[in-house]
C-alpha cells in the first residue's frame, strides 16, 4: 500500500511537513516493519504563511532573505523569498505579515505593504521577472498603496502636493501619478496565490470581512471602505482598468486590487500553484490512500482550504482520502460529502488551548491518532 | 460482521447503554443499509454506580426502590434494588452514595452505611437470602458500623453504655455485641462486587487511599486509621475472623471488612459478576469484533477496569477489541499491549470540561467517532 500524506499546517502549532512526518511515524509504528505501507510526505500550503517553506521544503538552499521595511515601516525585517528556476516566490506575510506585529500594535491606518514593494524592486534589480506571491496573513488594509509607492507610484493631494502611502494618507488623495513607476514592471509577470474571492469594497470586501483581525474598529469600517472606494476610482482613471468587483481583489487588505490594476497580475489558486510545484497530482495518482488535514476541520474547509482541495484532486483518480485534524467542528461531517471518506480529530483529552496547541503535544497527538487508525485498519 | 459493543459508563456523562447505543448508531450510519454489520449493545458495570442499571437494563420492571436512611442519616432516600430470580442486587451507592451528598456536606465522621443495612434487613424480611452488592461510590468511611447496627449489632463503651454507629462513636468503642443480630443472616449469602484490592488499614487502606474523596482531612487520616484498627481488633474478638489484611477489605470505606467478618461474604470481581449475568462471554464468542471503552482510558484501566477486563475475555476467543474513550491519557498506549488493538478518544475539539462532558456532546462525539472509524474501515 502506498500512502501520500499532504496536510496543511496546524496554524500556530506545527508546519505542514511536521504534521505529515508525525502521521508517517504513527503509520509506520502501527505495522510490523516488513508490512508497513510506503508513506510519502509532501509539504503543502495555500498561499498563506508557509507557502515558501512548503515549496522549497526539499531545497532549503533556494530560500534566501532580504531586508525590507516591515508592516509598521519603522522596523526592518528579514523577509524570506525563494527562487525556483526563473520564478521568484514571495509572501506578503514575510514583509507585511500580521505575525510581525504585536496584537496591541495592530493599526490599519499605518500598516503598510511598502516592504513587499521593496522586495519586488530588489528582485527586479537582480533580474527577476516572474513572480509568485502568497497573499495570506497580511497586517495591512492599504489596498497596496505602500507597495505601489515602493515601485515608484506617487500619490498627490488636491494641491498637487506629495502624500505618504499609508491608509491615513488616503483621505487627502486626489491624484495618482504612475509616470515614475519602475519600467521593468512592464515585462514582469505576477501570479497571486490566494484562496480569497472577496471583492475590494462593500460588505463582502477587504475591510468588512478581514479588517477586524487587522485592528479595524467596527466604527471605522464605513470610513475606510469609503477611502478604498475613492482610491479605486482614481486608480480606474489612471490605469483604465476596473477590478473593484473582481473576485479576490479584496485579498490581503486589497493589495490584490493594486496588483491587478497596476501590474497586470493574475490571481491563481494558492493551493493549485503549490500543488503544481510539488507535483502533488502525480503523487496522488501513484498512491492507494491520501491523508490530508489541518488544524481545525470545519465548514470553512469546504471553501477551498487544503483538505477539500486535496479531496477534489484525489477524486479525479478515485483515490480515497482521509483527514486528520487537530479538532473538528460540529459541521465537519459535511466533509464526508466532499470526498473525505473519514475524518479524525487528533485531540486526545480535555486540556487548555495552550497545552493542546503546543507543538510537542500536537505532534504526539497526530502520531498516536495515525498509529491507532492503522492498527485498526489491520483488522479489516 | 458481528460487532459487540460493551462500554463502561462515561462517569458523570453517559451510562454504559447510552454510550453503546451511540456507538451502534455511528457504525450503522457508516454503511449502506444492506452492508451494515450487526451490532449488539450490552450494558456493563464493575460493581460501582450503574451496576443495577447494567444488570437489569432489559428488564427494568425488576428494578424497585425502597426507602432507607441516606448517608447523612437525617434524610431518607429511595434506594434502587433489583431482583433476579432468587438473587437481590443492591448498591452501596444507592443507600450511602457519595453522589447523594453535596460536596461541602461530605463528613466521614457522620456518613453512615446504616441505610444499606436497613435495605438488607428489608429484603431479608421479604424472604431474600441471596445478595449481590455493588460496593463502588460510597460516601462513608465507617467500616460498615452503620450497616451492622441496622442488622442488630450493638456497640458499647467501656462502661457498657450503648453507643451510636458513626465513625465519631468509634473512639469510645470498647465492646461489640452480636447477640441481637438478625438471625436470618446465618442463612444468607453475600457476594460483594468490587474491583478494589486494598486492605482495611494502613497506607494502602480504606482511609489513606479513598478517604480524601469522602472528606477525610490529611490531618485526620492517622487518627481515623487508628480508630478502624481498634474496631478491627474488637471485631476479631467477637467474630474470631481476621480480614484486616484481606485484599479488598478496604472497599467502600471498609464496609467490605464488616461484610467479610460478620456476614461471611465473598468478594467477587464486579466485572465478572455482571459479565456473567449479561452473558458477555457468550456474546463475545459469537462476535467478530468487540468495542469497549470508558470516560477516560488511562494506566488505571490496566488494573481491572472494564476495557481491559473486556479485552482479556476477548483474547480467550481471539476476538479483536477496540476502545472508544471520551479521552485518553498519555499512557493509554499501554492498552495496546493489554489486548486493545486500537483506541480512539471521542473528544472532537478544544472546549471546556463542562461542555465536553455534557451528555448530548458526549453522545454525539461517540456516534461520530464510531461512524468515521467504520467509514475508514471500509477502505480496507
Amino acid at each position: 500500500m502506498k500512502v501520500v500524506v499532504v496536510m496543511d499546517s496546524f496554524k500556530g502549532s506545527v508546519t505542514s511537513m511536521e504534521a505529515g512526518e508525525a502521521a508517517k511515524k504513527g503509520i509506520e509504528k502501527a505495522y510490523e516493519k516488513s508490512k508497513a505501507p510506503s508513506v510519502k510526505v509532501l509539504s503543502i500550503a495555500d498561499g498563506g504563511e508557509g507557502t515558501i517553506e512548503a515549496i522549497f521544503y526539499k531545497t532549503p538552499e533556494k530560500i534566501q532573505k532580504s531586508q525590507v521595511h516591515g508592516p509598521l515601516f519603522g522596523e526592518k525585517v528579514w523577509a524570506k523569498y525563494g527562487q525556483l528556476d526563473e520564478k521568484v516566490v514571495l509572501e506578503v506575510a514575510e514583509t507585511s505579515g500580521i505575525l510581525l506585529v504585536e496584537k496591541e500594535q495592530l493599526n490599519p491606518w499605518e500598516a503598510t505593504t511598502y516592504g513587499l514593494g521593496e522586495q519586488i524592486a530588489q528582485r527586479i534589480k537582480a533580474g527577476a521577472r516572474d513572480f509568485l506571491i502568497g497573499l495570506g496573513g497580511s497586517a495591512t488594509n492599504d489596498a497596496g498603496m505602500g507597495m505601489l509607492y515602493a515601485l515608484g507610484v506617487r500619490f498627490l493631494d488636491s494641491n498637487q502636493q506629495s502624500l505618504g502611502y499609508q491608509l491615513k494618507d488616503m483621505a487627502s488623495l486626489a491624484q495618482i501619478d504612475v509616470s515614475q513607476i519602475l519600467p521593468e514592471l512592464a515585462s514582469c509577470k505576477f501570479k497571486l496565490a490566494s484562496d480569497v474571492t472577496n471583492p475590494l469594497l462593500g460588505e463582502q470586501g477587504a475591510t468588512y470581512i478581514f479588517g477586524k483581525q487587522k485592528g479595524v474598529k467596527l466604527s471605522e469600517m464605513a470610513e475606510i471602505d469609503q477611502l478604498l472606494q475613492n482610491f479605486s476610482k482614481l486608480t480606474k482613471e489612471v490605469t483604465h482598468t476596473d477590478y473593484v468587483n473582481y473576485p479576490g481583489a479584496g485579498a490581503a487588505g486589497g493589495i490584490a486590487f493594486s496588483f491587478l490594476s497596476y501590474l497586470n497580475a493574475a490571481l491563481v489558486s494558492g493551493f493549485d500553484e503549490v500543488a503544481g510545484l510539488i507535483h502533488l497530482e502525480e503523487e496522488i495518482a501513484k498512491s492507494d490512500l491520501v491523508i490530508t488535514g489541518e488544524g481545525l476541520l470545519d465548514a470553512q474547509s469546504l471553501m477551498g482550504k487544503v483538505p477539500i482541495a486535496v479531496a477534489k484532486m484525489a477524486q479525479v483518480y478515485q483515490k480515497p482520502v482521509i483527514a486528520l485534524a487537530g479538532g473538528t467542528s460540529k459541521d465537519a461531517y459535511k466533509c464526508n460529502e466532499m470526498g473525505i471518506q473519514a475524518f479524525f480529530p487528533t485531540i486526545r483529552r480535555i486540556a487548555s488551548e495552550t497545552e493542546t496547541l503546543q507543538t510537542a503535544t500536537t505532534l504526539a497527538a497526530i502520531q498516536e491518532a495515525a498509529e491507532q487508525l492503522f492498527r485498526f485498519a489491520q483488522l479489516f
